[in-house]
């Protein structure tokens, strides 16, 4: 049953570890882990492994080393980057089991948590401690904490609060061995032996194993407001972000959306959104109640004197979750309107955000391909969106051109391939335009060391 | 004239690249980089050198490789845990002349500097344009950026604002080949390989030379207030610090200074500090004018409700200085009293502050040697400071095993060897106690592979 690269004496050594129903072989089953949230072509597994402690973790990893086996660990599979299709095959290893949340210690402001807690299980529980954990990637209700670490997921709050990489305190891992190892500390400083919390964070799975996270938490704000500010022009909207940033205000959220995304979220739901706009900030400000009400008065300024036309302040929690819903159903709508969505997250310095939205416009027209944009803008994250479907070659070729034209145009403004997706198989070719030969085979030299066999998750990123 | 390991040829080579009045061979000259802060023996350097541009410390670094010389790269030498000495001997090369500011980007809140620059000539220069760059150790009148990050330095701002590693966003390294690598980006949010600036912030110059550094910057907090709150317990002041962060107040900085200390910094500088106080916390909230009113409110009712007798708010900015004063003069005052200080910081998670508190007194007790404690309490980061004399062997004796019980007993509290200072030479036997021999192998190997000759920075941390 299971593929070529899978001896069947593995696939028993696996069900009596784990157990016989936590190893699956069958070809549907397979399946349903050959492919990701990304639009790459799906690779099937050899058999899927799930588990049941960090211990049967760690010897899964040793098995999987023993018989030269890619071993390819999988939290919700929603990345975008192809990071956890199995390239060469191999065990596809599945976290849901590992879903303890260790310890929440309020007084030290840290959560240890398995690697298979959902992000917004975490956040919840945290939050019910008075609390908060601020990465919220678009898929935290169904992600997990060691996928946003393998990946150093972004979010919504990126501008404030930073990403994932941002709240990593420690790690234990298994190498390629299954040998524990242990990096950072409970402790908000920490610097002993190489930061090894910071080499794993948006490692994609190279390097080794999650066992356990650990997270730093911090208190949350006292109160936030949102707000939508309305344009007649994109140029106008992007041009305001930069404005909002150069007056040392530093919105929680900071959201753009194009009339192209606009329009497709109003008519997948339809919440009375301003069809005729050019474009949409979505802000939020938190903190002290005092900073809220000046800074929610000074964007409102800001976007005034700005072009915008009109900003809707959320009067209630109704009001504000009409809001960021709008922001939640933009991927969903787009992803609606045809068979392939290619959502990337090309990043450049904010301040580059009008020049990026304008090369995206030139971009469109040039390779005639529907783009919609929206996303981060506070960042400079955006996730230019191109729908197409994958069957059509002719058309797949140009979405392919002009992929590599945004790549080629983010680096040019002093920008980054992606902001928060990761590299995975997606973007490999294209790293070294952006980071050169020798800073690849610097990583492939770190990656060797610790990997010799080039079994954790081959074929990606280094 | 120069050391056994350095060869003539290599001098001339050193001296036609960056010029001759930069290479420094003689006695004198060596002995001055032959020791750092750390109270350790000194080692001789074969030779020292000034690049005048990173093009040229690139060639220098090759030329090492090539002749398999060790190479210490050295900022200001400020570090405490002997980093930046020549433990083998070799080329100790300067980075006094790599002193440029290439850019403060006001639109997108970074700044791109040499590793040369002195850290509070960054922050001012930030400063003036209405930023801020939070990171304070307390060598920042001397210390550089470039030491900064390869010791990923604390400071007093920690608590609230993070430490070096929290800003770094993308570093520019010559690998030990000469070749240039580049890490990270201008952009808050970068996924591109691996986060090489998370691996080498902290790495001790073990892993690459430092040509550039990309810093985040971040809006300043409008207003700030200090308060000094004194103790007759110093386990009534190390509760305090808990109910602090348990109320969720996140001081910017929260400063404790026992008994000794503050007897110490009085006769050092008549400040009129309560020197019958068994403890004091120095604390200084910021931010938004109106939050700033509201946490020093609660801050002084947990101090009063803990058993502090007086709580002082400085009302004005010479006041304010006066509170600082006295930390700063914490770790000059102590030096003065013996002719040897041996400053550390073991790091315990917060909330077992009053745990290690407790275990110093029994450890000065137990080992009869005076230990005056203060540091960074918000942070779980204490700096136990041992008075001897380094020519008295019995009692250097007496001084290591009451390191190493220090050592002991915050692993114990789950804390850690070192908050901010570094392994260095200083810490390096005890690393496994805390990480494991297996987790030493990992950064072993690491060290490995990019640095097969070792000679970047041997004999330390990995």
């Amino acid at each position: 049953m299971a593929q070529p690269n899978i001896q069947d004496s593995l696939v028993r050594d696996f069900a009596a570890l784990v157990g016989a129903e936590f190893v699956m072989t069958g070809e549907a089953d397979r399946y349903a882990y050959s492919y990701d949230a990304a639009a790459l072509p799906p690779v099937m597994p050899g058999c899927v492994v799930r588990p049941g402690s960090t211990e049967e973790l760690g010897r899964v990893v040793s098995l999987c080393n023993h018989h030269g086996v890619p071993l390819i660990v999988r939290g919700a599979g929603t990345n975008l980057s192809g990071g956890t299709i199995p390239q060469h095959g191999g065990v596809v290893v599945l976290t849901n089991r590992l879903t303890r949340i260790v310890e929440i210690n309020e007084e030290d402001l840290y959560a240890v948590v398995e690697p298979g807690v959902i992000t917004a299980r975490l956040a919840a529980e945290v939050a019910k401690r008075g609390l908060f954990y601020p990465p919220d990637p678009g898929s935290q209700t169904v992600s997990t904490i060691g996928g946003n670490v393998a990946e150093n997921a972004g979010g919504l709050r990126g501008l404030k609060y930073g990403v994932t990489k941002d709240y990593v305190m420690g790690v234990e891992f298994f190498d390629v061995e299954g040998q524990l190892i242990k990096g950072g500390s409970k402790t908000v400083k920490c610097v002993t032996g190489l930061n090894l919390p910071g080499l794993m964070v948006g490692s994609e799975g190279a390097l080794g194993v999650f066992s356990r996270i650990t997270l730093r938490l911090i208190p949350p704000p006292q109160s936030a407001r949102s707000m939508m500010a309305v344009f007649a022009s994109i140029r106008a909207a992007s041009e305001t972000v930069a404005a909002i940033i150069a007056a040392k205000i530093l919105p929680a959220t900071l959201e753009l959306m194009d009339n192209f995304t606009i329009r497709t979220v109003e008519s997948f739901r339809r919440a009375g959104l301003p069809t005729e706009a050019a474009a949409l900030l979505l802000i939020e400000v938190d903190g002290h109640p005092a900073q809220v009400a000046d800074d929610a008065v000074k964007v409102e300024q800001i976007c005034r004197e700005n072009g915008s036309e009109t900003v809707t302040v959320a009067r209630n929690a109704e009001e504000r979750n009409a809001i960021w819903q709008a922001r939640r159903d933009a991927l969903p709508a787009l992803a609606k309107l045809k068979p392939t969505c290619v959502l990337e997250d090309a990043t450049v310095p904010r301040s580059r955000i009008p020049a990026m939205i304008q090369a995206l416009q030139e971009i469109s027209r040039e390779y005639r391909l529907p783009i919609g944009t929206f996303g981060h803008a506070g960042d400079g994250n955006l996730h230019p969106t191109i729908l197409t479907d994958r069957r059509d070659k002719e058309e797949m070729e140009r979405v392919e051109r002009a992929v590599a034209a945004i790549f080629e145009r983010a680096v040019a403004l002093d920008g980054t391939l992606s902001g928060e997706h990761g590299i995975g198989i997606a973007k490999a070719r294209f790293l070294e335009q952006e980071v050169g030969a020798a800073t690849i085979g610097y990583n492939q030299r770190l990656k060797a060391a610790v990997d010799p066999k080039n079994i954790l998750n081959p074929g990606k990123m280094v």
